[in-house]
């Protein structure tokens, strides 16, 4: 998550309230994470974002030194917006099944209530910077998908430690196919626009949690 | 199948040695669909495309008329060599479990085999374009999903009807839940670079496909 830390590596003195700066940065995060979807991360052009915000090139230029650390801003943008629909809901309730259906469920609707216009983020920007090696973005990315992945499995091994999984379950090939299915359904919604495919998703991730069910 | 029957509209005699205008033509397909996975098809600029067969610019230009019928060109292509690799090889086996097993193992040997550098050509393609309306590029790769789905799925039907899959799944929920496997290995294994994911999807793909065993 070096993209999100290097974001607030500022001097900011603790409880100030935000500077129009650090609120038009957040105005321009947040556009710029809505075209990225659209239009791709490397189409992001300061001319083209600072259109869409009604700011000059160069006003922008003031925000982002260069197109790379536009990028990784972005990036970082997408990530919060991510956590808020995704990640974050589900924490308060307890460990097990009931907290990964919901998690899968805020997942899916995440998609379904189309937060990016053109999908999810980071599956726009993980075909795009795939074929990049030694690219700052593709490392980012990549780091981002494993932390999923990663996370899927965190909350499949605790659902084990409560009993709600079977424990002969492997977590990361169980994430591999929950991550599929979800991931699956964002694409085919994205270039066949039917929302079936996020039942169709909801309905193979219950069956094969179903299937590990201890009792 | 638009841009294929396309490419075969010119009035060609049958039985005519391909000429070298025909044969060049094959190779700078094959090349450009080859950088497409690696720089995108939007990316594929004649000039680059020139640079990499050796022609000139304005040689390339007597091909293709325009860059999209270039995209289009170069879809149909790349399509020939999916069918090549994963379509074509099973056809001979009966009607069955053990064809569909064998088509779902091409599939993961295509990629595998890395036939394209960055990854599954139609999973490039289609985030590149998935979010770009009334685009003739998107459309195509749209109907070649939806046409893989169905051949999935029919696929699965004839399985039913020789009574190797259980008549009470849904042939088209089962398509969704292969795809999806398929696809994101190739997406994981593009990004993370871990050939695990293979065998991840292989796995999953048997399980899910001996609990509709109807023996």
């Amino acid at each position: 998550m070096d993209a999100a830390s290097n974001e607030h590596s500022g001097s900011r003195p603790p409880r100030r309230q935000r500077s129009d700066g650090e609120r038009s940065r957040a105005a321009i995060l947040r556009e710029a994470a809505r075209l990225a979807t659209v239009e791709g991360l490397d189409g992001l052009s300061l001319a083209r974002l600072a259109a869409a915000v009604g700011m000059s090139k160069s006003g922008l230029f003031a925000h982002f030194g260069s197109k790379e650390e536009l990028q990784l801003a972005t990036i970082a943008a997408a990530r919060r917006r991510f956590v808020d629909h995704v990640v974050r809901p589900s924490r308060g309730l307890p460990r097990g099944r009931g907290r990964l259906d919901a998690l899968l469920g805020d997942w899916l609707d995440y998609f379904r209530g189309e937060v990016f216009p053109g999908g999810c983020f980071f599956d726009s920007v993980k075909s795009e910077f795939d074929s990049r090696p030694d690219n700052a973005v593709r490392e980012v990315v990549a780091e981002d998908m494993r932390q999923f992945l990663g996370f899927l499995e965190r909350e499949i091994r605790k659902a084990q430690e409560a009993g709600e999984i079977a424990a002969s379950v492997e977590p990361a090939q169980l994430a591999f196919e929950l991550d599929a299915l979800g991931s699956a359904a964002n694409q085919q919604f994205q270039l066949l626009g039917d929302r079936a495919v996020f039942d169709r998703a909801a309905t193979a991730m219950r069956s094969r949690l179903d299937l590990v069910d201890p009792e």
